[in-house]
């Protein structure tokens, strides 16, 4: 499912943009190629200086993926950990040895696979701990590449409209060329204008807006998985991991729970589901845990 | 009760604008609906793409509430916690249990939940401690939300502005009506530049200061819980707890209680009141607590 | 006694500021009422919403305290100190308990006041460490708001002038009144670069700069009281003090310290000399205890 | 083998700029020699002032340097640091001090050498990490000359700009002569603005982006290096060495090592290679190595 | 011996911004002793409110002394280290106190004092630690003088040029007169940026740049005391020390070590020679030790 809110704001952004071109004049005026060429060029260029083309790539891609998740509701994880936690209480830590293959999220897979591999906590804590301090550097990677074009784009917006004024005054002979010439000029400034905040700008905000958002999903990961390697109580499991949840959905979950009780019963028809069908909403989930 | 100094200052500020346009001309120049769609508009597009739509609710939503919120003191909040130390030195901390309905404030609610559900004391801390840390996240979003918007209102101030002078420069003939094109095309430009340090800048500003004093007061409850889990003398407490006070009224706190005798009448009875009526203004607490 | 730079700094800039406008033409065209209703009210406007009307008179004031201060000669804190230390190694804690009464700075006073109330070690310094920190925190937000102020100034110049030239472009008739009217808009965009850059800007630098030297003072009054505590040898108090003190005035005491010899008597002439007069210039110090 | 990015990019970028010339005028217009060394001369003139000849020289060395250095895949560096970590179990720690002449890495050279000579762990490891930080200083003064440079580009541009357009201000005589005046007076600022963001620019962030692959690779080194000291079994190694790889290399490198089992014939036939050949593609390495 | 890179980059870049100008016209348009006023009285001005006479005496102070100063070879003061920890190791600590006399750098000096006086390891390193920062601290400002100084300057320019403007377009008569009174008014932006780029700002990052050299050489100091104080191995002390020698001066160091045999004979010839001739040359100090 593709970012809502991502697709609104380009379209809601460029249909202002056309709305206010057209209304005034042709939408011929604003459309040139050269423009294009050096504005789009020149970003193009000097990111590949800055970074490499596989940076650009791998910026986008991280754009596209992150974009295209399906969202993830913390809670339905929380569950899951929790199931988790009280399994490995009754039956030892050996029962997830099976589990760990139905697990989507590398960083849960790889977490759960140390502790059944019998990684002692601290060695456990600190691989867990540089997974996320990796992740991040990758991901800061790719969000400074996509600043550098925001902050290219202005820059080379500005270098279309020197050349085009240079040689526009070069050659005066009637005012009314020299207005036509700044107009054609200007155009390049507009777009590097628009790309840097319309496009590159908030691209590169929402990019780490989103990864923040999974370091944080990453966290509550770790906290669980150290929770259920110290063998600690669930309920103690679940107030530490709930910190990472955002406040409305917290109130929800805390609410919902004070009103269940966790039976065994209740854990193998969750098991069960879960096995069978990956990521359900939470919402769903509980509608389905609880009548049946 | 409203902040005032935020209406005081809105309305001020709008004013002089006001005051400066209808002295010097009228209003109507000053008025485009093809402006304010295009600075807008373009606010919310880039915002949308940078967050979610669900952000910018939450950020006008924290901003609402936090501008609207009673004004706390927190000599109040001092005195409380004061109170609950001697209680929990006399009689055991389970005698909070039943107090804890009757607090309002969530993080202090919870924090004396698990102190009477007998965390132990690092467990708790690090709880009270990343609840914080979380909150913080939480409203720094909001907060980056309006920086964003304020980032980006000049820009699309700038592109309507460009758009503008592009059209015009396309077709002089007179200059006079090139005066007059370019008279609308500085306006979005205006719109821009007071969006940005009229609304969306001092209104991130204020959602910064406004939550560093909610975040302070956290602190001080943090001190607090911590300093009756260790059952220290509330004496010890009340120094640590007056750090998080501003320097004034912390002068008045101490002066007053120089002056006075913490009694256990006057513990019933401030007990009795809190019971019946939160949240009193201190100056008020003060003279009912003294005079019976 | 007034800070002299500030003063000779905001004569030295005006005056160059009005003699540039003299002698070139008359003042009369930079005098606009309008123009100060704009940039004025706008800044305070600006500033109110992002912080409250408090916030600007207590920056205010900070400043005015902190000009108006008497200047304070580390060197003589340091006699001070070393005194103390040497009575309470003689005669016990308890010694300092009348002394108490007769220090200015409520810092040393209340760190003093600890030290003689019995505080362990780790509580003391506890204290200590978060006043300073919560000291900081105050100024810092007096210093913001100065920033701040600096920052909307030559924005809401820019708003002023942007207002003029909608205005004067809408209605041209003969390019004469052209440059009289963009000569008035511009007015805006002077007086709000003045007041950034000769008395918001500096005076937040000033501020800061003078927390920095105040906050140095506290942490060296917090080495000292730590040293007496520890009850540590004064010579390396002293040691530990000095780091605090500028390079010269440094050099300068060590010299000194060199030369002459602590003699009960010169103690006890100090004391006095100290309960009778308070913050005495250390070259005066110095006379005064050696010539008896 | 030269950084294939940085020379497409340059091409790419330059290309543009003159297209975008010679399409609308001619390139004699652009071709300044005064402009080039009014800009060119005030950018070396300045940071030669803010630093010194020397480091603007080992700044520009360190791009070339970095540009053309051989690729190095981490993954060939995993399997060197495995194969000498199950030497040094099988036959002790000076089994390694023949193999050390013949690394080419002197960071790697280096930490093995301080390991044979029997340092002790705290020791050993602190020497690691202060080189880390030792390189990662003098690399950011390489850095930020480059920055610097960056930054005074555009100021020069700027410089040039104005001394030009007070000459031409000061002898209008006809209109048209100004509009050529102005276009001369603007070629600094483009020939500013190109250098700051075609080269001085685009070059700093990449020996910025550079360098923290080079601290990256430094990190997995120091962490192989404790590993081998420590005796950890090589399993645990490599997955604390795996967090400095990229992700897509670090999932080939794993799927590879749980498809092949390492026997004693497998090092001995990759000791071979490596004495003989160094530094061969990972791919290649592992065919050679399969294939026997 | 004054820094030549600072020289080499005032002469050529005034010489350049001179050659600029009288190519294209008259010196004479440029000189203005009203310009040089408001633009370096306003700095002036500016920086005294901001800071104090004082602080802006102690920036260029602190910038002469660095530039004037002589070149130091950290090579020089290891093989100084080293040898004192030699002697230290063979005939006690006390047999540096009549070698303290004979240093020059007073943070050597005063580290060495400490140590014959006894001064226990933690003591000594936290007094070490805390100069480092207390010169740290005073350096700083002298920095954030010089920075903010450039900060003003181009402030102070466009106020000057404001003022022109508004005066100009007051009184237009003839179009002729409007270029002059332009370019008269651009001058002050020309100083104020000239000053910006080519004066202050340079000069700023000088000062911070050698300030990091020097606390650099401090810390080198501070591993060499510690480690003399330790008794450690002094082939220990200097592998420590070395990480602060930049990597050309090291590679160079270390080669020449490992050809040569530290005799008694060659320590008692240094001792000597440094008695006698302080700061020698690294290269000439290693000819004459060498051949005796």
């Amino acid at each position: 499912m593709l970012d809502k809110s991502t697709v609104i704001g380009f379209t809601l952004g460029f249909s202002l943009i056309f709305l206010a071109i057209i209304t005034q004049g042709s939408v011929l005026v604003f459309a040139s190629f050269a423009a294009i060429l050096i504005v789009g060029g020149g970003i193009i260029a000097a990111t590949m200086i800055n970074y490499s083309f596989e940076n650009i790539k791998t910026s986008f891609a991280a754009i596209l993926s992150m974009i295209g998740a399906k969202d993830v509701d913390l809670r339905t994880d929380m569950e899951l950990l929790s199931m988790f936690a009280r399994r490995v209480r009754s039956d030892g830590v050996l029962v997830l040895d099976s589990d760990i293959q139905h697990i989507e999220d590398p960083y849960l897979k790889n977490g759960l696979q140390l502790l059944v591999d019998g990684f002692k906590k601290e060695s456990l804590d600190s691989i867990l701990r540089d997974e996320i301090k990796s992740r991040e550097r990758q991901i800061d990677t790719s969000i400074n590449v996509m600043y550098s074009m925001a902050d290219y784009a202005p820059a080379f917006g500005m270098i279309g409209t020197v050349i085009g004024m240079v040689l526009m005054l070069q050659n005066i002979s009637d005012p009314e060329s020299l207005g036509a010439g700044l107009s054609v000029a200007l155009i390049t400034t507009l777009y590097g204008t628009i790309l840097a905040n319309m496009f590159f700008g908030p691209l590169a905000g929402k990019l780490e807006y989103l990864s923040e958002l999974d370091l944080n999903r990453k966290e509550m990961f770790r906290t669980g998985i150290n929770s259920i390697l110290e063998g600690e109580n669930p309920r103690i499991m679940e107030k530490k991991m709930l910190i990472h949840v955002d406040p409305k959905s917290r109130a929800e979950y805390i609410k919902y729970h004070e009103g269940i009780r966790i039976s065994k019963e209740r854990d193998e028809r969750f098991y069960k589901l879960w096995i069978e069908q990956q990521n359900k909403e939470w919402d769903d989930l509980k509608r389905v845990l609880e009548t049946g």
